[in-house]
C-alpha cells in the first residue's frame, strides 16, 4: 500500500482540462495508480479521445464506455414514469446521471481492485453528494477522493500554472478558452450555471443556448408527433419502434428544431444554497408533457393522485443524491407497479416553444364515453346518487355548522 | 308553509335558457318563491340584462351583483398562493369561482328568509358538489334542489317543449343555437366540454377557442412583463398598480394575445369518472410561472418543499368542493403565513403560447451570491463541510451496504 | 327474471336473528332465491348451527366456511407490516374482515349465478360501504341489496314482530335477550357500540368486556413471550412454529389473560359522524408493539420513516372499505417489499394491561453497536463529521439569519 | 481578540464533572472568557451549587435560571397540541428541551458580547445538532465549540487525569462514580442509553429506571384523573387550576407512583446510526393519550388526518434539531390554529403501567348522539344518502372492473 493509503483509484474522466489535472494530481498528491473512466451518456461530445490524453499521462487501465442505452432506458425512463419534477420545474437532468456514473466507478473499482475513486465535482455543489452517496451505498469500504474539496487549485490561474509546471497537453490549454458558463451535458439535458447568470435578474444571453432554437427561430408550421406507450415507456415514435436512447435523440432533434425545453430557474441546492440554473431538455420536455396525458386515460384516479402527492419527496431524493437508497428503490416499484396498463398512444403538436397533447387513446383507457356524455347516458349513471354522495360527504360540515362551528 | 316544504329558494341565476326554465320549475313544482342572483365574476357577458328576464318571469327579488373584486381577492389570488395544480395540470378556472357562488347564495337566503337554494349544475359533474358542500357548509339546515337531478327535463328537445308550454321568453330560444360545446366563464378562465371533445383523441377545432389567439396567430415580437409581488400576491404590473381583478384582467389580455394559457386535458371528477375539458387561462398560466419564480428567490427550501408536497392535497380540496372546510382553512393559513417575505419583481418574456421567466429580484431575496459563485468566494463557504455532511448522510447506507444489503 | 329483477341473491348469513329475518324478507320482497354465507373468521361462535337454520328457512344452497387462516394469513398481517393504526389508536379489527366477506359473496355469486348480494349491515355505519366497495370493485354489475337502508323494520319491536309473523325459529326470539351493544368479533378483535356507550362521557362496565380480564384481575406475575418474525409476519411464539391463526388464537389468548388490548375511543366514521366504539384486540396489541420492535433494528430509517408518513393513509383506505382498489394494493406492494429483511426475534413482558418490549435481536440487524457506542469506537465513526454535517445543514438558516428572517 | 479567534464563550453548564472540564478546557485552550448557564428545566437536582463551582473555576458571568414554565409552555406544550411521536414512540423528551437551551445560550452571548457558545454533547449524538442548528439559526455568525468532537480526552481515565491536572474540584471525581447509563433528565422525561443497553437484546435492570416504580409495585387500586383542555393544552387537574409546569409535575408524580410511562426502543438517530434509548415518561405518556381523547370529540375528521399524516415530518424536525427553522414554525402554526375549540375534559384511569381513557365530554364536541345513535334517529339521518355515497366512490372502481381490471 502507498503511503497515502490510496494503492489504486478509478476516476470518473471527462478528457477536459479538469479532470486532467486531477490525474496528474492523483498520482502525484496519492502516489498511486488511477485508472480512468469515460463514458459516452449523450453529453454530444467523443469520448474516444480521451483515450490518448489518459495513455498521455501514463494511465494503463483505460475505460471508455458508451452507456446511453443504460441511461435511457434504466434511469431516464424510470423517472418519467413518476412525472418527476423538482421544484415544480427541474426535470432533473444532472441529478439523474450521476448514479449511473456512481455505479460504473464502484464496479469498475472492483474490477480493478481499486480502493478509491475520485471526481471533478466541486464542494458547493449537488454532484459531490450524488457521486458519493452513490458510491458509499455501493461500496460502503471505498474511500473518496475530492480533490476540489482538498486542493488549493482555487482559480483557473492555479489550474493552468499547474497544468503547465505538469506537463498536461497544450491542447487542453486551449480548452481553457472555454464557456463563461459552467456546463453539464447528456440524453437529457444540457446545463448552465455562472458567469452572468449568478445574478438572478439577467435574462441569459441567446448564443448561451446550445440545443434549442429559440421559439422566434423555430418553423412557422407546427410540428405533430405520435408517441406510442407500453408501461409508461415511449416505445415508438409515429409508428417507428425505437429503443429509450434513440426515443430520447430524436424527441431532442425534433423538441429542439422547435424550440422546446429551455428552462431559467433558481433552485435550491442539497448543501443549503439557492443557484440559478439554465437548461435545455428538449425531450424531457415532450415526455413529460406526453406521460401525463396517456396516464390521464389510463391511471386510476386514486393511484394518481397518490403517485402526485409521492413525487416531490421522489424528486427530491434524486436531486439530493439518493438513487441508490432503499427508499428510492421502494418509491420506484410502487411508481413501476403503477404503469402495468399504461399503454396507448399521445399525439403532440409541437410550435414555437409549446407541446400541447392534442389526443390520447388507449385499449386500456379507462375514460367512458357513455358516462361522461352530457348527453342522455342510456343510465349508465343515475343522478340521483349524486344527491346522497353529497349528503354524506357534506355531514361532518353540517354537523359542525349547527354546533355553531361557522365557515363563514 | 307551502306544501312542498319550500317557501322561498334563492337560485344561481345565469340568465340563459337552462337556470330561466329552473325559474320558472321551481315555481311551478315547489310552488314556492323564487329570489334570483345573478354574478358578474368576469364571465365577460352583461349581467343586467338578467333583471329583465327575472322580472318577466314574475321574480320579485332580484340580486345582481358585481363580485369581480372579491373573486379575484379572495379566492383566486389565495389559490394562486400555493401554485395549485390539480393532477398537475388543472389551474381550477371552474371549481374556485363556486365557493364564492354558494357564499352569496347562502347570504342571500340568510337576507331573504329563504330556506332553500338552487342551482343549474347536472348530476354528472362537480360543480353540483362544489355548490352544496359550500351551501350546507355555510347553513347546515339549507333546501337543495337541484332540478337536474330531478327533472326528466332530459334532453334539449324536452327543455325546449318546457320553455314554449310556459312562455320562457323567445329570445331565450334563439340563445337554443348555442356553442357544440358547454362552457364556463370567470376571470380566471373559460372551459369547454362536450361535443367533439368526448373523444379524447379528437383534437379540438381552433374556432372553439375564444380567449386566446392561436400561437400561430399571435404576435412575431416577444411581450415583456415585470410583475411585482408583495406577500404572494401581484400588486402591480410594469409599474402600474392594480387590483386584484385588474391584474387579472389586464393579463388575461395581454397573455390571451400572446397565444397563452391553453389546455386540453382528461381529468378525474370526484363523481368517480374521466372527464375531457379544455381550458384557456391565460392570466392563470402567467400568474403560476411568475409565483413559482419569485418564490423561487424568497423562500426557504424546506418551506418551499412543504408547499410542494401539500399542494396535491390542497388542489383536491378545491377541485372536490371543500373550500368551506376546515382542513382547507387550515392549510390556507399555512400557506399564507408562508408568503410573508414573498415580496419582489418578476419579469417575463411571452411569446406564441409560451411564458419564460427571464429575471427575479427581491429585497428578500435568500439568493447568495458570495455563497453560489463559482468564483472565488472569500470563505463564505468552507468546501470541507461538505465532506462530513456527506459522510454522516451516507452513513445508514454504508451500515446497510456493509451488512450485505447492497443496492445494485 | 323475477319481476323485482333480482333471481338470486347471495346472504352474509350470520344465523342470528337479524339476518335470519333479512334471508326471509329477501324471498319474499325480492322473490328471488336465497343463498346464504356463514363464515367462521375467529369470532368465537359455532358457525355449524347456521345450517340447519338456513334450511328451516327454504334455503337450498348454503356455503359454510372456516376462513380463518385466510382471514390472519392474507388480511391481518398485511395489515400489521404497516403498523396500521386509525385515527392513532384503532387497531381497525371490524374493517379488515369485510373485504374477506365481500370476496367470498362475490365469489359464491359467481358460483352459483346470482345477480345480487345482500348483508345486514345497517345505512350509517363502515361496513356497507366496506362490503359494498369490495363487491362492486370485484364485480362491477351486482346488485346490492341492503335491507336496512329499503325496509321499514326500523325498531327491535318491528322485527320481532316480523319474525313471528314469518315463523321464524322461536330459537331466535331467545337470541333476542341479547346484549345492550352491538357486538362484531373476529379473530383479531371484538367490538362493542350502542348503549351506554352512547354517551361518551360514560365508562364502560366491567362486565361488558369479554375476551379479557381486567388489568386488575391479571395474574400478578408478568408473563414473557418471544416472538418469531419472518419477513415482518410472527411465524413462531417462543420457539413453537404457528401458524397465522394460530398465532393470533394465542396471542388473544395470553394477551387476554394478562388485561392486554382493551380501547375506549370515538372515531369518525366515513358517513360523516363520530361514534364511540370499545374494542378488545389483545393479539393485535401485542403485535403492533412487536412488529414495531423488529423494524426498529431490521429497517432503514428513511424507509421506516417512509411509512409512518403513508400509514396514516393506508389506515384510512381500510377504515373506507378501499381494500379492494388499485391504491391500497399499490400500497400493499410497497409495504410488503419493505419487509424482505425484518427478520429476527423480539421478546415481549406482559402484565396487567400492559405490554413491553424488552429485547430485539435480527442477523438482519442494521444496529451496530460498535459505531452506536458510548466507548471507544476505534476509529468506526469520525466525531469531526459532524460539524460538516450541521454546518451545511444549518446553511439555510444562516443565510436567511443573516438576512434579517430571525426565527427568535 | 484571542489568538483563537474567540473572545467569549457561553458555555451550556451543568454543574458536573464533564462540563466543569470543558470549562477549563475552554479557558486553557482558546485563551478566552467562559459564561457559564445552568438552566433548571425539571431534572430534578438543584442547579444552585453550579454557581460556586463555576466561581472556584474563575467564572465571573454565571447564569442560573429556573425555565421550567417556560420550557413547558413553550416547548412541550406545543409539541403535545401534534400528538407528537417519533417513530410512532418517543416522545421526544431529549429534543424538545435542546431548543430551549439554544435560544438562551444565543441570548446571554447577545448580553454578555460573547462570540461563540459551547456545550457537552458528544460528536456522535443529536443533541450536537440540535444545539447548534438552534444557535446558527438565531445568531448564524456564532462560533460554535463542540470540544468533545475537539479533543483527545474520549476516554474516563483522560478526562479524570485532566481534572487532576487542572485542580477541578475533588467533590467532581466523587461524582465520577456514576451510573453506568448514560442519562439526561428534564420536566418531560428521564433517559438512559450506554452500559449494558447496547445490546438491544439485554432487558434493563429494574434499578435502572429512577422516575416510575415498576407496574408491579404500583398500587392495587386504580387512580382516577380528570384533566380540562382549553384549546388543546390542559390547564387544570381534578378541576385545579394548574401552569404548565405544574401539570407535568403533578403527571409525572402521579404517573410515575403508578408504574405509568416507561419506553425501551431503538431509535434511528438524525447522524445515521440505531441508537438504544430507555425512557421514563409519566406526564407525557398521560398527555398522549388524553390529548388524542379531546381531540376525538373536538376536531373535525380531516383535520384530524391532516394533523396525523403531518405529525412523522414535525416529529422528525423536532427530532433532528430543526425547532428553530421557517418549517416548522409554520407547521406549529396550523397545529395550534386547528387547537381553537380543543376544550373539554378527558377522565383518565391509571393502573399499574396503563392509562386508560373512559370518559371526554366538551361544549364543542361534534358527537351527537342523535345521529350516531342505533335507536330511531327521528330523521336526523337519511340511512338512503348511503347507497348513492357508495355507488359514486365505487364508481371508479366499477368501471375499471367493467373494463378487465380484476383487483381479485
Amino acid at each position: 500500500m502507498s503511503q497515502s493509503g490510496v494503492n489504486k483509484v478509478v476516476l470518473a474522466y471527462s478528457g477536459g482540462l479538469d479532470t486532467s489535472i486531477i490525474a496528474r494530481w492523483l498520482q502525484d498528491e496519492y502516489h498511486c495508480e488511477v485508472v480512468t473512466f469515460t463514458a459516452d451518456i449523450g453529453q454530444g461530445e467523443e469520448v474516444e479521445p480521451a483515450r490518448a490524453k489518459a495513455k498521455a499521462m501514463g494511465i494503463k487501465q483505460i475505460y471508455i464506455e458508451d452507456l446511453r442505452e443504460e441511461f435511457a432506458r434504466d434511469y431516464v425512463f424510470p423517472m418519467f414514469r413518476a412525472n418527476t419534477l423538482y421544484e415544480g420545474e427541474y426535470l432533473l437532468g444532472t441529478s439523474i446521471a450521476r448514479p449511473l456514473i456512481a455505479k460504473r466507478l464502484v464496479e469498475i473499482a472492483n474490477q480493478t481492485g481499486a480502493d478509491a475513486i475520485s471526481h471533478g465535482a466541486t464542494g458547493k455543489g449537488n454532484d459531490q453528494v450524488r457521486f458519493e452517496l452513490g458510491a458509499y451505498a455501493l461500496k460502503p469500504g471505498v474511500k473518496v477522493i475530492a480533490p476540489w474539496r482538498e486542493w488549493d487549485l482555487n482559480s483557473r490561474e492555479k489550474l493552468m500554472a499547474y497544468a503547465e509546471a505538469h506537463d498536461i497537453d497544450v491542447d487542453f490549454k486551449k480548452q481553457g478558452k472555454k464557456s463563461p458558463y459552467s456546463m453539464d451535458a447528456n440524453l437529457l439535458h444540457i446545463s448552465y450555471e455562472g458567469g452572468i447568470l449568478e445574478d438572478p435578474w439577467a435574462e441569459p444571453e441567446e448564443d448561451m443556448w446550445r440545443w434549442s432554437v429559440s421559439p422566434e427561430a423555430a418553423p412557422d408550421q407546427p410540428t405533430y408527433l405520435e408517441l406510442t406507450y407500453e408501461k409508461g415507456d415511449i416505445v415508438a415514435i409515429d409508428g417507428q419502434a425505437m429503443s429509450p436512447a434513440e426515443v430520447m435523440s430524436y424527441l431532442n432533434k425534433v423538441g429542439g428544431d422547435n424550440g422546446i425545453g429551455r428552462l431559467d430557474l433558481v433552485e435550491n441546492r442539497y448543501v443549503g444554497m439557492k443557484s440559478r440554473g439554465c437548461y435545455e431538455t428538449p425531450a424531457g420536455t415532450v415526455m413529460l408533457k406526453a406521460h401525463r396525458a396517456i396516464e390521464s386515460i389510463t391511471l386510476d384516479r386514486e393511484v394518481a393522485h397518490l403517485k402526485d402527492e409521492l413525487m416531490p419527496k421522489y424528486a427530491s431524493l434524486i436531486y439530493n443524491g439518493y438513487w441508490w437508497s432503499p427508499e428510492r428503490k421502494l418509491l420506484q416499484q410502487m411508481i413501476d407497479a403503477s404503469q402495468e396498463r399504461v399503454n396507448g398512444v399521445v399525439r403532440l403538436k409541437l410550435y414555437k416553444g409549446g407541446v400541447s397533447v392534442v389526443g390520447r387513446k388507449s385499449d386500456e383507457s379507462l375514460f367512458d364515453a357513455n358516462i361522461a356524455t352530457f348527453e342522455d347516458d342510456a343510465g349508465a349513471y343515475d343522478q340521483k346518487d349524486a344527491e346522497g354522495f353529497i349528503k354524506l360527504n357534506a355531514l361532518r360540515l353540517r354537523i359542525a355548522a349547527a354546533k355553531g362551528r361557522s365557515m363563514g
